[in-house]
């Protein structure tokens, strides 16, 4: 069997270039694509490559750009021909860095350029990079006996728990919260579309707990240090969640620790 | 008790039109500002002024343009200073005119233009209208006897059943979808914050069943004659529920008959 594909979308920092770190580490021959709006400053990112001679791909791509995305999909196609997984991680909390404490705090802009990041990006993703998840070899999740069951790739959308709107008991972060809702709709939808086809494509919305990264940094102070995760630690949950994924699980949201989010 | 005063937002056509020529029938005294982008092409509204003199205001307002809405929030403030109820109506299935059938269809332009008017722009009517509403007299819904659980003013977020997550079975339409569940978080988070204030504002989401509108058209074909429902059929179940609207139904998204949807 061909060495798996991943790709992880917004890999320059935080929970996006620790899922490179721990495929490169712990999944034997596997190929990590790593796309970040600007390579040439994502230092740590560069450093793997050469740690990782020949497994690490770095690509240019900032998700509100289609254009950008659909020229990442030709670059992988031309170079891999498919994918066995892709882990979409960019996301801002808001363009000023901090979610909206009232109403006073919103803006028509900021609310939508976090759905250009957050929401829009990753469905443009699916839009290009389906057809190479569904030459994918399978390699991430656990495939059932029965081959009609079987998948051929797996999309990761990072969602957040504040995303869910039957959670939603503390209101604020207009954009963030309205953001990861209709990206849980795009994970259903894609869940929906992609499970149909033959070979199948596993989809699901994936929140990693509160991580210790520049996104969540101006909250910091109010988290109990143990309810602080490491992304070493968010993302070992991760991946143990998606080492488990198949067709049955496919469009639903999980939180780190397994249990399923309501939406 | 001064005359109740209600703004209808998107009511060139379709349901907008009909809740301006409901209240305005059936609500006595009650004032009714409608807005829409362009009042000049409206010939039915326009023609509503010429019928009830003196009780319906047109005014412009695009609600992809923040400034438009800051503009009309200042002129209702002039004429009426308060709101009692707000409706939001306008919004689109995609600039194309149909839902995404499947991935193909989808364009980062397509879905951002869908969630400026039918996300966004409800969201920023909130921000504006929030104060004006605050001064509302309370002039619609069901006040309980308890003072401190009375309402000032109400939100409507004219949502669809299609924007729950949970009853997502079929998938397609994705920007439509998408844009509805994001407008589903909205009014989660606006119960909250008008909620905690005082007075308090009401906001739900309500789905007004599959309507003989031009946004339905292209699927008229598919409807049952008896599942297609008149505008004004629509808005009559619509306006019960608004009539037996309170503080303790607020965050919620119902549909015509009443029934809690899912998110
Ligand atoms: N941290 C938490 O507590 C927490 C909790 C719940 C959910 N999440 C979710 O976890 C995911 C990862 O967040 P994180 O905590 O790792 O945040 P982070 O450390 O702030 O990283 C955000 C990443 O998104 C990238 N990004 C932003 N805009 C982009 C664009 N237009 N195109 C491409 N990349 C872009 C950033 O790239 P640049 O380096 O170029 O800016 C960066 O790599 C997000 O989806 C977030 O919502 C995080
Ligand atoms: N019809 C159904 O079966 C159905 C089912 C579920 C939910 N809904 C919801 O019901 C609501 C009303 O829809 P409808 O069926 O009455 O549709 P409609 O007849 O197509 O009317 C849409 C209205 O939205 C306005 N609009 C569009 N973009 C706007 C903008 N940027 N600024 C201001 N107004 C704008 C249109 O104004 P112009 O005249 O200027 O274009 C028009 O008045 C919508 O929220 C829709 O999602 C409808």
């Amino acid at each position: 069997m061909a060495a798996p594909v991943a790709l992880i979308q917004g890999a320059s920092r935080g929970l996006g270039l620790e899922f490179c770190k721990h495929i490169l580490k712990n999944k034997g021959p596997a190929a990590v694509i790593a796309t970040c709006r600007n390579p040439d400053g994502a230092a740590e990112l560069r450093g793997l490559v050469g740690q990782h001679p020949g497994k690490l791909t770095l690509l240019r791509l900032d998700v509100t750009q289609e254009e950008d995305v659909r020229g990442a999909a030709e670059r992988v196609k031309e170079s891999f021909g498919r994918l066995d997984l892709i882990v979409n991680s960019s996301a801002m909390l808001h363009p000023s860095g901090k979610g909206e404490t009232s109403l006073r705090d919103v803006s028509a802009q900021g609310t939508i350029s976090t759905l250009m990041t957050n929401t829009v990006g990753p469905l443009v993703m699916a839009k290009y990079f389906a057809p190479l998840l569904q030459k994918g070899g399978g390699g991430f999740g656990l495939q059932p006996a029965e081959k009609s069951k079987q998948h051929s790739g797996i999309i990761i959308n990072i969602t957040a728990k504040v995303g869910s709107i039957g959670d939603n008991g503390l209101g604020g972060w207009y954009s963030y919260r309205m953001s990861k809702a209709a990206l849980n709709m795009a994970t259903r939808n894609l869940s929906i579309e992609l499970g149909r086809s033959r070979p199948k494509v596993v989809c699901v919305s994936l929140h990693p707990g509160t991580v210790n990264t520049d996104l969540s940094r101006p909250y910091h102070k109010n988290v109990p240090k143990d309810k602080l995760f490491s992304t070493k630690h968010s993302v070992n949950c991760l991946m143990s969640i998606i080492d488990a994924l198949n067709i049955e699980k496919t469009g639903k949201a999980y939180s780190w620790d397994g249990t399923e989010l309501p939406w």
